[in-house]
């Protein structure tokens, strides 16, 4: 369970990174990166927010016609919050500030998330 | 409330862009322009899933230290929607082909969302 490395991998890959997270659709963080610049700042209880919100989501897929949730992103003032689903239990969070490159952020864990999967 | 050429406009310029809506909180559609793409999808009733998490999210957003949302996409399978906050009481919904310009749709809900404001 070499995580680690691909989480810095992410955030060092895109500007603007703070922090990059494996967790659970508990609100567990697995495994957790993070710049300095990250560290005065609360991620975790929006993570728990976000991992409520996108189990959520994921349940009500069934009813929906259009399929399965791959990725959600929320917008805020301070933070801008990318996640990918890697596995029926574990999801990658991105941490970037609003300035940060949201494409870039898209790409690399659409990257990563085959990677960390295949070490879960 | 001229929303309707506003709603258009965005379908128009957005390549893949299946349909935009004006939506309140409460999950109701104001208004709503859909491509004839659109038409064997039934998009509302995640739109209606949507505006549940979105409203919750900014709910959580006073006891998170992230500020308020502005933003929220959801990509699945088949659909990828983009949603940005108007008011304190409605907001654009954006569905698009998973293989549409996501950059562009966030780009032109970003404009779009002072002109909607200003209709109200």
């Amino acid at each position: 369970m070499a995580f680690l490395a691909h989480l810095e991998a992410v955030v060092n890959q895109v500007p603007g990174a703070l922090a990059c997270s494996v967790m659970g659709f508990d609100g567990i963080p697995v495994e957790t990166h993070q710049s300095d610049d990250a560290v005065e700042m609360d991620l975790q209880s929006s993570w728990v927010e976000y991992a409520n919100v996108l189990s959520q989501l994921r349940g009500a897929a069934d009813s929906m016609r259009t399929g399965a949730v791959a990725e959600m992103a929320v917008s805020s003032e301070k933070v801008v919050t990318l996640m990918r689903l890697v596995s029926p239990d574990y999801f990658l969070v991105l941490a970037m500030r609003p300035d940060g490159n949201y494409g870039k952020g898209r790409y690399v864990l659409r990257v990563t998330a085959p990677k960390v999967k295949a070490e879960l």
